[in-house]
């Protein structure tokens, strides 16, 4: 006998979360397709050769590694041995778990791309394991919940990019949010115009402390990474430019302009915004962030990140332009552009700004109590009607006392409670008790259904 | 670069094959939800202390374990290395994954028991992986689809999972089924009656292949396994048992009415069936079958299985009663009854009779075409408006030729095409083509979202 734990890092989803859950992906899942975007599902398993390689170094390690099945030792010497876990490890280990859901889609388009129609929209909802160390809010297995368009540059799927996120957390109630975006291109640019060409990464490193930190340290940390007293000079006017979204934008124009790749951004940007203004969204939620980043080394083009505000969460939701998903599969120069849902994150804001609708169950609505074996008997048809409207009942299965009877319906937050006693029986009129307001009403089965019925 | 391929015995789930499991799943979980169970997932990561031993030796072989992180080598001595692979095993591997969703969920009752409203009924639908030789039908990567209610010993629950077999498949359309029915105590009851009692098993192999062999091989095989001539003289009464469940019942009674055990199997069965009745079930599907065995040393009950006509295809659907699930796990006598759904073959089923109705898929209704800046600016806010209506609808995203256009809804199963040229934005009358009838219509916008919206 051994007693029961959970691997580290894991989580069991029980019912009650389970119905939240199912409510946040749903509701994106709703949105996902209502435009055009159609479900993916890959496996768990992949080939290590798919997974290796595709995320550094730090990835490689992170991968959770299967071993070999039936004699995994059958191919390592003791040389082999001598030479330790990582130079061992491609003759125990051919498979790993999912880490993203990025290369396994790609790993399926390069495989399918003469069947898919292209551009390919796809959504895909499944968790992903990572060797992380766990802490709170970080886990091994989580859910990722992306959506992606490959096969066209077209600017319009940014901007139903930026349509969707309102969407999905305006349905989820999360009012209070902001969507930041950024072009790749305009960081490039700016890294031109101060001379500091190639240091993109270090620049926004650096400039995405600016709230944590202030302006001063910001400047001695981009010194340490090398940047020049004149790259700094020229730098100034990023921290000057307007919370205006078209002022900035003029402002960055005017500074960039000796910059061909920078301006290319800021008109992407431009194009992007247009395209959300003839979609009619008057309030959309979008701010500029000249700094935003993301995995730089990815993106190409646009740059989206979603916070939410009210709570010190970071961002609920990110995404971008990329220009060689597949290249690594031997399809190059397929472009595409995503954004993935931080499913427990969102789960966590919700829960704290208490913006789970009551209703956030997905339980029985009606217990029909069971007194004795003439009641159980008489209770049968009754539930067969009742389910016949689609209505979600039980039959409690047992004649334990009542109290337990009710204890049931409480804990599982179950809605009605029907009381079918003999006088019940007699009468068929069946006493319905409403178990938040403790209110009970006589119905016949007809009306019954009437009322339970949606 | 590497030639992208699928680790051996796992599949990639592509729009089409999802709307299609989609549309089993979701019949199946609308039918568990109605009887009032609840969705748990548990993670596909457990400690390998939870899951060995569990499944046999054989099942020991094929749970897929996970390599340590880091230094997977650093408890490894020379003397362990030199000891072999299963020597060595639980030293470089604490983890493995998900063999069934029994065992974990036996796992989360057993931790959260107090928290439990008992009886608890779950459903679970999640994929399971198993280290098996990949062929035709069997998978390593695989979804189970399971229900259970745990914490009673009440018939009702096996007459529901009678009538949630019968909703499921006839929601399915697939008419042709028969729900096989068997009770362990009945097994009991007959070698018992036969003299070679403990010999449940052997008894159950070598009948079932009554169908395929024939009476006298059966014979053959049951005196190799040791059934002695008289034992074989008193089983005849087994292979001319009446078609008629009523009558069948009877001559068993007669038969077995020495065995207490067999005698209560009986009349367990004859309880299922009245509470049957009871609810109005009139055409149930239901034969006995007293060969019938199913993993026989799980079950302590009700056995059941479904197997659909008219195909070759094995059991679409089993289960049965256990009482004790969770002792293993330090929580005794816990009594239960529970049924698995196989998607894999049920999915084979359904396409082999051609019974997915024609509107199984999840795509666009309708695709926007996109002839020039003018079109693409004009269709913006018509596709916000169709949104709007929950419309799922798209714009296509650049000024390829119609023709390309057209494919790309053709390939995608999009059931209408909406031109949006010059002369229609004029007229603000848009011209729909129906993709299956390559009939055209022109509509103003409230005729469309009059047409379109469900």
């Amino acid at each position: 006998m051994s007693k029961p734990s959970l691997a580290r890092g894991t989580r069991d989803f029980g019912p009650e979360i389970m119905a939240k859950r199912n409510y946040i992906l749903d509701t994106i899942k709703s949105v996902f397709k209502k435009f055009g975007f159609l479900q993916l599902e890959t496996p768990a398993v992949e080939n290590l050769s798919v997974l290796m390689g595709k995320y550094g170094e730090e990835g490689d390690k992170l991968l959770f590694k299967i071993l070999n099945s039936g004699d995994y030792l059958k191919n390592v010497n003791q040389k082999d041995f001598d030479d330790g876990a990582s130079a061992m490890l491609n003759k125990v280990a051919e498979k790993g778990l999912r880490y993203d859901l990025t290369v396994p889609f790609a790993r399926f388009v390069a495989m399918n791309r003469h069947a898919l129609a292209m551009p390919f929209k796809r959504f895909q909802v499944q968790p992903v394991w990572r060797a992380d160390r766990p802490q709170r809010g970080r886990y091994r297995e989580f859910f990722q919940c992306d959506a992606d368009v490959v096969g066209t540059d077209s600017l319009l799927c940014e901007a139903e990019i930026i349509l969707m996120l309102n969407e999905v957390f305006k349905k989820l109630k999360l009012d209070n949010f902001s969507v930041k975006v950024n072009n790749r291109k305009i960081l490039t640019g700016i890294t031109e115009v101060i001379d500091a060409v190639g240091k993109e990464a270090e620049l926004c490193v650096a400039i995405d402390k600016l709230d944590k930190i202030g302006k001063a340290k910001v400047e001695d940390e981009l010194k340490e990474r090398g940047f020049s007293e004149s790259s700094m000079q020229s730098l100034q006017t990023l921290f000057t430019l307007s919370d205006n979204n078209g002022t900035a934008l003029a402002e960055l124009k005017s500074w960039l302009k000796e910059s061909e790749i920078g301006l290319k951004g800021i008109s992407e940007l431009e194009e992007v915004l247009s395209l959300v203004d003839g979609f009619g969204l008057k309030e959309h939620n979008v701010s500029l962030d000249f700094t935003l980043a993301r995995g730089l080394s990815y993106y190409t083009g646009a740059i989206f990140e979603v916070k939410a505000g009210g709570v010190s969460i970071g961002s609920i939701s990110g995404g971008g332009r990329y220009d060689d998903l597949t290249s690594t599969f031997g399809m190059p120069n397929l472009s595409g552009v995503g954004i993935s849902f931080g499913v427990d994150r969102i789960y966590d804001v919700l829960d704290e700004l208490e913006l789970f609708p009551a209703d956030t169950t997905e339980s029985t609505k009606v217990l029909l109590t069971n007194f004795d074996v003439e009641s159980q008997k008489a209770c049968l048809p009754i539930l067969a009607k009742l389910r016949a409207f689609d209505i979600a009942a039980e039959l409690y299965p047992s004649n334990d006392k009542m109290k337990k009877q009710f204890d049931y319906a409480n804990k599982k937050g179950i809605v009605y409670v029907l009381l079918v006693g003999s006088e019940e029986i007699k009468s068929k009129k069946y006493s319905l008790k409403d178990m938040a307001s403790g209110e009970q009403e006589s119905f016949t089965l007809e009306q019954l259904i009437e009322k339970l019925h949606v």
